[in-house]
């Protein structure tokens, strides 16, 4: 929970009543039991913490079906050489089914809702919907599909949103500035503003992509959003990685008229030897910095509680100040500023009455999290997804004591696996974009 | 498995034969059954992967009781404020239980070695053998403790030397070159040598205890080994983190004439906000690198996959270099050259016949561990302590289908809790130690 100042706080044999998907109540069990409610279903969850479901603020989920594919590489070669030529296999089928596998590894570490960008979004909105999920989507488009691209972003959006009783909200999906032109950028600012839509893009992923923009442009990539009216969006715009955002982009960031956030995704930036986001700075200027995990194929995978763990440590060593980053300010990076990175700061991250009943229980049994000192430490440095007993979305329980209650994990795998020779098939010589060639 | 040039290399369908405690065959699983031989057990482990159990180089179990009790603080806070404070309130029996639920922990994460560095190690000695973990202890001393401190040490590890029916080795074990003076080091080193025992202590710790060192002596704490013999001694020196190893001390470490191994535990240092082991230079000069967690205290874990995992992405941001220390050579460092850097490379760290059968069964049918395109990037990148499904030293088997064999996690953690206000109390202002204030 959160207090008025928005302090993470604990409450002890605490129970929460769900009426309808939303939290009714939140306190003291004692006080359920004096009230005498009837429920329709009563979860025990004695020697657990309930904590609000984990939000994903950028991931590419089907990307789970290229877990391992493209390993110890640089981002130019991971793309260009493996990553973009692999996807220019993609079928449907691929991405629903990667999606599905996803969407089982998110429920079981206690992700309750995911911000996803990526192609053939019918079929990732298809998957949020039966998998219980919650999720924020958008389809990804490249300026070299013309405006075609644009118009089907456009449509998705349009389409699917408040979809899955609500549960899904859509983007518009630009890839990025240094493969989506200006022009296009600022069209997309347009049908974000006429359409109450927000933006979810990825912009100054690495420090050698603001280095090239500045070089090629003169500008940074996050001036690129400036000047394309991208950070006057009203719904909002999603910063996926700026891991590149320098001391210049902090004015410019500042004065948006449009909410920003940014989801950083740490253990992608460390496997390609980049540096990460910088959370101080940005916290500095009030954007909210929400926590992801990026696709599996170069993460490799999709746990947030090591994305909170490792963003709590990254911050850390990068400032050189173990005082930065608590746990507790792991956990609100965590709730809060991932819930308004993806544009739900009133609806989800936090438990609270009137709230969507995300929630997560954690077994704290094990050894490992043993004995508790400081609770916050333990959810942020001991805690595993595989704690994760109990996962619940909209109040409907996804999963029960580590049983998965939407998702047929075999059959996806052993389906994929039939699919896979063809997926990852290179010998076409073909890939879908081009890294860091800057359009025009 | 390991190749005659120790590259990591799998075997599908294979079976491990183990005889006495040892590995006898590891091979087709066909030719097990054409040889018909008849078994004791089986384990049947179908979609699961055997691999070498893993090798903690650097622990203090018992801090296991501290865990979170010390968050986001500097070290020298850390030590002076909090741990070294509590640590005067030890007693033997919160040894045993902390290092009991040390053991827990470690069994279920697949590590089926641990080396330690602490107090009343009669206790850990004890909890080791009950445990059916191997061991390679050494008993802890500070240059303010007089001669006794040194003396205890060496009386213990002459004592358990080969306990526990070979599983438990022992070393020297001095704090640190900024808590034990020169005199005490090279008399740690005489005892060393005249008794056939290595030596195992912290090194170097950070940068800063080295600038301290060079500010103080003139020297860099690898030098003091050098001039007060430490790296002469033939059973060997196990140096515990080494973050401030430079470039000065690369000649030094490569002319010792003993067998030198570092313990790099990556998770303390980004907590500390401290830079990392050197790992590439180290390798450069052939000094064998094992993965450690430390203690508790500071991890907050003792889980050798994320240690595994971390050394990989850390070594990769350090460097800058993503095709440095890949998932095969993170693997090397988790068997082989930890198996090394304790003093047991001839004994453990390969599935091979004639080692010890130390044997993890890992569990790959989880939907974070699917689809396998890269066994080796799927064990370091996306298994976790969780999949380990069965742990086996010395043959004997110590958790099956994730059910602990050795240890009553339940009853130790109840103890525990009762003992933990009057371990925790700082109000008597006295500490074991002061942090970086050099002896004399």
């Amino acid at each position: 929970m959160h207090d008025e100042e928005e302090r993470i706080r604990f409450v002890e044999d605490a129970a929460v009543v769900v009426r309808g998907g939303v939290i009714d109540f939140v306190g003291p069990a004692t006080d359920v039991r004096v009230r005498g409610l009837p429920a329709a279903e009563r979860i025990d969850a004695r020697g657990q913490v309930a904590v609000p479901g984990l939000i994903n603020c950028h991931s590419h989920a089907a990307m789970a079906a290229l877990r391992g594919v493209a390993e110890d590489l640089p981002a130019e070669e991971w793309f260009n050489d493996v990553v973009w030529p692999i996807e220019s296999n993609l079928t449907p089928r691929d991405v629903e089914l990667g999606t599905r596998l996803a969407c089982a590894e998110m429920i079981r570490g206690g992700v309750t809702c995911f911000a996803d960008h990526y192609f053939e979004m019918d079929r990732v909105a298809a998957v949020a919907d039966e998998s219980g999920l919650r999720a924020h989507l958008g389809e990804a488009f490249f300026s070299s599909q013309g405006p075609e691209g644009r118009e089907r972003s456009l449509e998705f959006a349009l389409r699917h949103r408040g979809a899955a009783g609500g549960r899904i909200t859509t983007a518009l999906a630009p890839h990025a500035p240094y493969t989506v032109d200006d022009a296009d950028l600022a069209a997309t600012a347009a049908l974000a503003r006429e359409h109450g839509l927000p933006v979810h893009l990825h912009v100054a992923e690495s420090r050698a992509q603001t280095d090239n923009s500045l070089a090629r442009h003169g500008v940074t990539p996050v001036e690129v959003l400036e000047r394309t009216g991208l950070l006057d969006v009203p719904a909002g715009v999603l910063i996926a990685h700026g891991t590149g955002i320098v001391e210049r982009d902090l004015p410019v960031l500042e004065r948006a008229r449009g909410p920003v956030g940014v989801a950083t995704a740490p253990r992608t930036y460390l496997k390609f030897g980049w540096t990460t986001t910088p959370v101080r700075a940005l916290r500095g200027i009030g954007v909210p910095v929400g926590l992801a995990t990026d696709g599996a194929a170069s993460n490799n995978c999709l746990d947030l509680w090591q994305a909170m763990a490792l963003t709590a440590l990254v911050q850390k060593a990068a400032e050189g100040d173990p005082r930065w980053l608590t746990s507790r300010q792991a956990l609100h990076h965590a709730t809060l500023q991932s819930a308004r990175a993806v544009g739900l700061g009133d609806r989800i991250g936090s438990l609270a009455p009137g709230r969507r009943a995300d929630i997560v229980l954690v077994d704290l049994t094990g050894p490992h999290t043993q004995p508790v000192h400081d609770l916050a430490a333990t959810l942020v440095h001991s805690v595993r997804a595989a704690d994760v007993r109990t996962t619940v979305v909209d109040g409907r329980v996804l999963m029960r004591d580590r049983e998965l209650l939407t998702v047929d994990v075999a059959e996806t795998v052993r389906e994929l696996g039939e699919r896979l020779p063809a997926l990852v098939d290179r010998s076409h010589g073909e890939r879908i974009q081009e890294y860091d060639r800057p359009p025009g």
